[in-house]
């Protein structure tokens, strides 16, 4: 196995930072929803599949969460495993054997871990710790970890496909940001980088876990048989898109400047990811279930082409203040917010998907 | 055992973050220098004490730095140990046996992490996490450290001690923000505040250290027999509360004010060391070495004077501004500028001491 990821080809997209009103701590309630509805599916993993058994000589029980962002989501998923192992030990009356708890919460280097750490709840009953550094590397000690937590991130990239910005590429990206509604040969560059990404993470992960510990995935994606191009993400993207070349056309920013902007990241479906976990051979698949839809589960008062702008900010902020200065920002996500009202019947019609994964490092080496 | 600190009681001083003119990363040079002399004795305490036969069963290798600030020393520090211990493993034959590392950088959650994760060392070989909360507390899961490394930080109290600034106590410390030169009552309250530290600090390591595993402290101290009022870092803090009492007198800020602020720092002596670590009974003093004057070794051509300033700004910035207000700050160490520089003879013939300090986890528990 020779993939490894190193922190030179991997490239960085924190969450917006701080309290302020466009930052993901105030606007994340999406994936807080998706995680709820996960809630009771991690509890049930922990309960049927793990083994604590297993781990009985060890005295400290070590939870990863992956992209774990600036909270609080975070600390609800990690409370939630943590009652479970704790529930699980007294059902089994193994309660003097109880483990401590580690938590590592893992983000990328430009994560605002100030904020992290400072949120973090005062009546925690694990020690806390802050990993910085890309998922699709190594970020822990070998056979360190019992349960890896991974919410609404495994869409993310390792980095934008090379050949979508690469003018002499058949796959170069012209005039759009993002594989919706693109060429083939854009989707098969993006489709490419993801093979390549979660063979590096399950590479990564299958190092770091010890056998008979589990890894959760909660992941936005596409529905299996499902042509990109339908997905409600991909729909949004495609409307942040046409404003952006909008701008271009008024002047704003060049049009160069959009076409070498690309929102990297990728919605797998179930099956994508399954051929993922079978090529890397080190997980069997526990469990692999759909989550309610979202529609279904949001109650908020907020007209939702607005909650659908302030989710669109708080993700992509950062990476197109990077890209274009932050003059644009305001009239971009205004511009947006229109087309996003307009579109509306458009983006209710497009097909998504939360699915749950649950793996488990098999015994083996 | 009772000895266990909750964070409500502990207070929180951070290093002056960023990378700015008085930041903490571009003045402790002078922590640097201390360090550069300790090198030397923590590759020989790995070479002579370090029983690394006793980790085998390990395949991670641990090391905390409690107090690590936001770089650069504590990248130097880290790395000295693990070249010293990867050197043991090859001279041992154990080179097949050769553990990873995983670093667990620790200061207040009110330290910069940001800054300390982005300048960690692109070429650093083991895996880099953060760990927010104060030292006088528990921090990691039982036996799971095998190096501490802790330099130029037990000077920090847990809290200034409750009796100096009560105004009904006999200890009450009015117009003065330290112990130089103090009453009895205020000295004796300090150094019950740093006994009662220190009882949790070593309570704290003696449960997350395994058996075998060394403590290596660099301490900002006070000579053995020396009065607290003749040490070099007395001098400078009582001069710093002489420029306060003079504000307070042209009326910039209130009396009240200065008499309510302590400098929560104490200068322990060797002996003193030993005697908590006596009383705490879970670890043996393997070295107790004095380090050599830090006048020896410095060799910068930046007045002496104004170096000093720097570095009590850097150290002292944070922990003024939170009580005074950031106002004062300029002005306050332009008047302490001059006192250093009127004063310079008497702080040099104030007496001063670095000490290296290693402890070896006992074998029991």
């Amino acid at each position: 196995m020779a993939a490894e990821q190193t922190s030179k080809t991997i490239e960085a997209y924190p969450m917006k930072g701080g309290d302020g009103v466009h930052s993901y701590t105030n606007n994340s309630s999406y994936q807080g929803r998706v995680n709820n509805a996960a809630k009771r599916l991690i509890t049930e993993a922990v309960e049927e599949i793990l083994d604590i058994e297993n781990f009985a000589s060890s005295n400290t029980f070590r939870i990863a969460d992956l992209g774990c962002s600036v909270g609080p989501n975070t600390f609800f998923a990690v409370q939630n495993i943590i009652e479970a192992v704790q529930f699980k030990y007294q059902c089994q009356g193994l309660d003097s054997q109880l483990p401590e708890f580690q938590v590592l919460f893992n983000d990328h280097t430009s994560n605002d871990f100030n904020t992290l750490f400072s949120s973090l709840p005062l009546d925690r009953k694990y020690y806390a710790t802050g990993v910085p550094g890309s998922f699709y590397g190594r970020l822990f000690p070998k056979g360190s970890l019992h349960f890896v937590h991974s919410s609404y991130t495994n869409h993310w990239l390792s980095r934008v496909p090379k050949p979508v910005v690469d003018k002499s590429s058949p796959a170069w990206n012209k005039g759009r940001i993002h594989y919706t509604s693109a060429k083939d040969e854009v989707i098969k560059a993006y489709e490419a980088q993801y093979v390549e990404g979660m063979e590096y993470y399950l590479h990564a992960r299958a190092q770091e876990v010890v056998p008979g510990g589990l890894v959760a995935l909660i992941v936005s994606g596409c529905p299996n048989g499902i042509h990109h191009s339908q997905t409600t993400q991909n729909i949004t993207s495609g409307l942040l898109g046409s404003c952006l070349m909008d701008m271009a056309k008024k002047g704003i920013v060049s049009e160069e400047k959009v076409d070498s902007f690309n929102i990297p990241m990728y919605y797998m479906s179930p099956q994508e990811l399954e051929a993922a976990v079978d090529r890397n051979g080190y997980f069997s698949i526990e469990r692999m279930e759909d989550l309610p839809p979202i529609q279904e589960i949001i109650t908020s008062t907020i007209p939702k082409s607005q909650r659908v702008v302030s989710h669109m900010r708080a993700t992509l902020d950062g990476l197109i203040k990077t890209h274009f200065g932050d003059a644009i920002l305001d009239e971009l996500f205004d511009s947006l917010s229109k087309k996003i009202e307009e579109g509306m019947p458009m983006i209710i019609s497009g097909r998504t998907i939360n699915f749950f994964a649950l793996l488990r490092r098999k015994a083996m080496d």
